[in-house]
């Protein structure tokens, strides 16, 4: 199960930042730069890389913080400037907004010329070293990448790197061998004048050699880093006693296995070659070590992002295989729901989802922490339930509940929201307008090329038409028993990467009433051709009705209520035959032509 | 009337080429690249700079030449592709399309090191310059700014400027004094830590001082160079022959006029002072000129563009008043097409338009040529009728007629694609659907800080269902009685630059079948606050039928047909005290509801 990475726990301690600032001093810098990120820049980070957390008392996903000698400051998104000062020790750290002004401009106007300013290279992508180092040049600051990380020699009781097993990702799954995966990819190193690429991203090396493993929460990937050569051999760093029996053979003799701590080593072996990494990704390090080595750096994107993207048809076979069994499970916990949660917690409801999912053996884990939020609740867009914040499943409001599930054959993440008793007419108002624009987006079809922002505002525009919007992109890309977030394509104000078939993205706008409501209705899509000659559409996969008892059906034109009734009947189709007594009576009912 | 500027002729001689590649060599130049550009970087150059098409041949409205010793080619873009070998001497110059590869790829792939490389500074962007110059340096070669070009001592018979009287552009259309203008543009021209900005484009100069012209075809604008101080003060280098009787006193203290052949001398004055210029439409002469006089160069965005955009109360309401006239004089024709055109030529009906227009007295000319296509002729975006290509208006089939008109009081655009006879069934459903997207786009609502390029797809939406698209951007920025064409709002897939209140913009989706149709729908828009706090939307201030004869009724949706039936109930009442006998009888028949 994934879910089973322990989180550490971090007793907060003021006395970490002035220790550090001691430290500083030996080490005649200036200042030291702390973000939140680990060597591998995906979207968790590694127990012994919350180094933030642990100098600051600070939790949240994002912020970054630098330590001057007599000052520290914590810089935070609009998210966390209530949590921030609350977690922290003002007598040592401020907290700041990361836009007012932004970290590194802070930290200009406060360094004199000749000040050394130093930062952790393995935890930061060349790109970002690279404006740090401008920034600083322009100041007239020097910034120094360290050997080591000074919080790591203070930092006594610093967990152990994550120690899950590593299991093959069946070819049936995974619809391509990793040595055809390898030897297109090579070809396309080749073709950029490479002689190999060297990878840290997680996804991509789980994606690359068809592996799952458990290191990160939510997410089965192998803390590990990949040399990829243009003929298609990779050479693997890897704990090797996490590899369970059989492993070796399934990667074969195209990958050579070697310890983790040998990766530096591996990157001398690159000597005189000219080497590609993503400048985005790959760490400041790795690129420091091939350039030491006497490789030639060049900057290209990672060659597997758009192949993994998009999904070949046994993924996507095994993604709908998946969508089916959530989809019984997530209907089978709905009437569950209607029937038993009225007073129960959202933390018991959670409870209730995971139990019902995980009566499937082919579930992992949850795909992300749920959020689940009832009535006021439900319009923190990134809520998280404790005990101190969670409320009772309330009448007369929305229960929203966004959740998903890890299967070895396939990601799904889904977001209803449900109507508990009688809802206001305000409230059966707003989820009919995120419910047009959920539509519009659904059956979108548009000329190859297209970039998500063409397809953002279909799903807004019935929300701006009353005055009203939402402050989150419509979807993001979803990986195939992989990252519940995956790039490179999004549906958003901001992505003009082309949409391609076989990607599957979400569908999710919502409208959030501070202290009152939260609505999100979100399905996955997998884009494909449409009929059109050069047009593509979407294919809904997430099967789970909308619930009916919150559409105000007058609002809605004919081409929606037809969507709702041809969308309702492919759920009662696809999932009658798993379900029985009550959750299928519940289904029939709520499939029902409008 | 502005339509009077002479458009120079051209004979064609194969001989040119050669000639200056002689002179390459004399001046020790490997290549010289030649843009279809003056020194004004604006829609319109003047005769005297079209050295491209006097060097070639070819008189499209974009190309870039590059000639080398023994060697030239034209870069054109796909509208061209034909059109380009058809106007030039293959013996001397290949054709080349302008992405295949970009011509200063092209030309870096032919050049060795050492090269010298001309261009001309007076005629070339800051940043294109930045780009060439980059280019070659990778390829080995230099850039050179030539103080004289080259095919201006080869052309002997070169056109004189334009001379054009300068009239006031009066206060009640302005809504703003000059001084006011220049007060609030320097003060942020003072806020950048600037002393003064210089300003080479047209539009700029005569919306900030107040004046019109007509030294551009189809825009009132005055060849002129300004400087303007951050106290408000400006000096205007013109020819001040063309200045009418009253216009110093216009004027006023606060602009001081001298020649433009001053125009260097007025640069040196600024010796020792910070100036911001705008790199995309200051040229690469005037930086040169500042640095060597010792100023010192500051980039940043000419002042002007935005207040310009967001018109003032008495800008909006010349133009609604124009377009009240406007709509009026496109009723009269569009009655007299009905009962008198079958048959006619696309000339002839240009010819019309232009008679009807011009019975008002504060017209001044059209405000672009005029588009008139007859059946396939219709579904070439660009096209130009000529007596070559002129069709007759034809039944069956559709007639696309885009045209607008400069007024004393503001600037039309519009297009109506007018049905001939009975047409087929699918032509009505196209019109439909361009329909559907055209009110899509005239009743969005949307929040602030909007880009065009989340309208844009509102336009398409209908169009993309149905496997259909059309290949330019839905809408332009529009001047007061200044550019048909104007930045920098657009509604396209390309523009993030948000909508803000007072910006006029075009409303014209399109689908062009080749060889068959073309169908466009163009309104003129403004951007207005919406009911709801913090959204925005669009007012139609076009007035003129949308022909009803060419709808699918059956094709739109309630709001739609309801959305028809408003605007037509608006033009009738705007329109209907203008007309009598037919024209009036005309737009009551055209304006009764679906």
């Amino acid at each position: 199960m994934l879910s089973e990475v322990p989180e550490p726990s971090f007793e907060p301690d003021a006395g970490r930042i002035p220790a550090l600032q001691k430290r500083l001093a030996k080490l005649k810098l200036a200042a030291f730069l702390v973000p939140r990120s680990d060597e591998h820049q995906g979207e968790y980070i590694v127990a012994r890389a919350e180094r933030l957390k642990w100098l600051t008392g600070f939790s949240g996903s994002a912020g970054f913080v630098v330590v001057l000698r007599k000052q520290a400051a914590l810089f935070v998104d609009g998210r966390y400037t209530l949590q921030a000062p609350a977690e922290t020790d003002a007598s040592v750290i401020e907290c700041r907004h990361f836009k007012k002004p932004p970290a590194i401009e802070w930290l200009a106007a406060k360094v004199k010329a000749g000040d050394r300013v130093g930062y952790d290279p393995r935890i930061t992508p060349v790109s970002e070293a690279e404006r740090w180092r401008d920034a600083m040049a322009k100041a007239g600051a020097e910034l120094v990448a360290l050997d080591d990380n000074p919080i790591d020699q203070l930092w006594t009781d610093q967990p152990d790197d994550p120690f899950a097993s590593v299991h093959a990702h069946p070819l049936a799954f995974a619809g391509e061998k990793s040595a055809d995966k390898r030897a297109r990819l090579g070809e396309e190193v080749a073709r950029r004048g490479a002689k190999a690429t060297v990878l840290n991203q997680l996804d991509s090396i789980a994606w690359i050699l068809n592996v799952r493993g458990g290191d990160t929460p939510s997410t089965p990937l192998v803390q590990s880093f990949l040399v990829l050569s243009s003929d298609g051999h990779a050479t693997w760093f890897v704990d090797q006693r996490k590899l369970t029996a059989g492993l070796a053979h399934h990667l074969g003799n195209g990958v050579t296995i070697r310890p983790i701590e040998a990766f530096a080593d591996g990157l001398k072996d690159l000597a005189g070659e000219t080497v590609s990494i993503e400048p985005d990704t790959s760490t400041a390090w790795i690129e420091a070590q091939l350039k030491a080595a006497g490789a030639k750096v060049m900057r290209g994107a990672d060659p597997s992002v758009l192949p993994k993207a998009r999904k070949n048809h046994a993924e996507l076979a095994g993604t709908r295989k998946a969508h089916i069994r959530d989809g019984a499970a997530m209907v089978r916990f709905l009437a569950w729901f209607d029937a038993e949660a009225l007073g129960l917690s959202e933390l018991q409801v959670m409870a209730k989802l995971e139990e019902t999912r995980g009566e499937d053996p082919m579930y992992r884990g949850s795909s992300f922490t749920t959020i689940a939020g009832s009535g006021p609740n439900g319009a923190i867009v990134h809520y998280r339930a404790t005990e101190a914040t969670a409320r009772p499943v309330e009448a007369g409001t929305f229960f929203l509940l966004d959740s998903g599930g890890q299967y070895g054959d396939g990601t799904t993440d889904i977001t209803r929201t449900i109507p508990v008793g009688r809802l206001p007419r305000e409230l059966k108002r707003h989820f009919t307008l995120v419910l047009k624009g959920h539509i519009a987006v659904a059956t979108a079809r548009f000329p190859k090329g297209t970039g998500g922002i063409a397809i953002d505002g279909f799903a807004r525009r019935h929300l701006w038409a009353n005055g009203l919007d939402f402050d989150h992109g419509t979807g993001h890309g979803v990986g195939s028993y992989l990252g519940v977030h995956e790039g490179p394509a999004r549906i958003s104000p901001l992505s003009q990467v082309p949409l391609e078939p076989g990607m599957i993205l979400s569908n999710e706008p919502g409208y959030y009433k501070t202290s009152s409501h939260g609505i999100r209705i979100e399905n996955l899509l997998v884009v494909r051709e449409a009929a059109a000659e050069g047009f593509l559409e979407f294919e809904t996969i997430t099967l789970c009705p909308i619930d009916r008892r919150a559409i105000d059906v007058g609002l809605l034109d004919p081409a929606e209520r037809e969507w709702i009734d041809g969308y309702h009947a492919r759920v009662a189709k696809a999932l009658a035959r798993q379900l029985e007594g009550p959750a299928l009576a519940w289904l029939k009912r709520m499939t029902k032509p409008l």
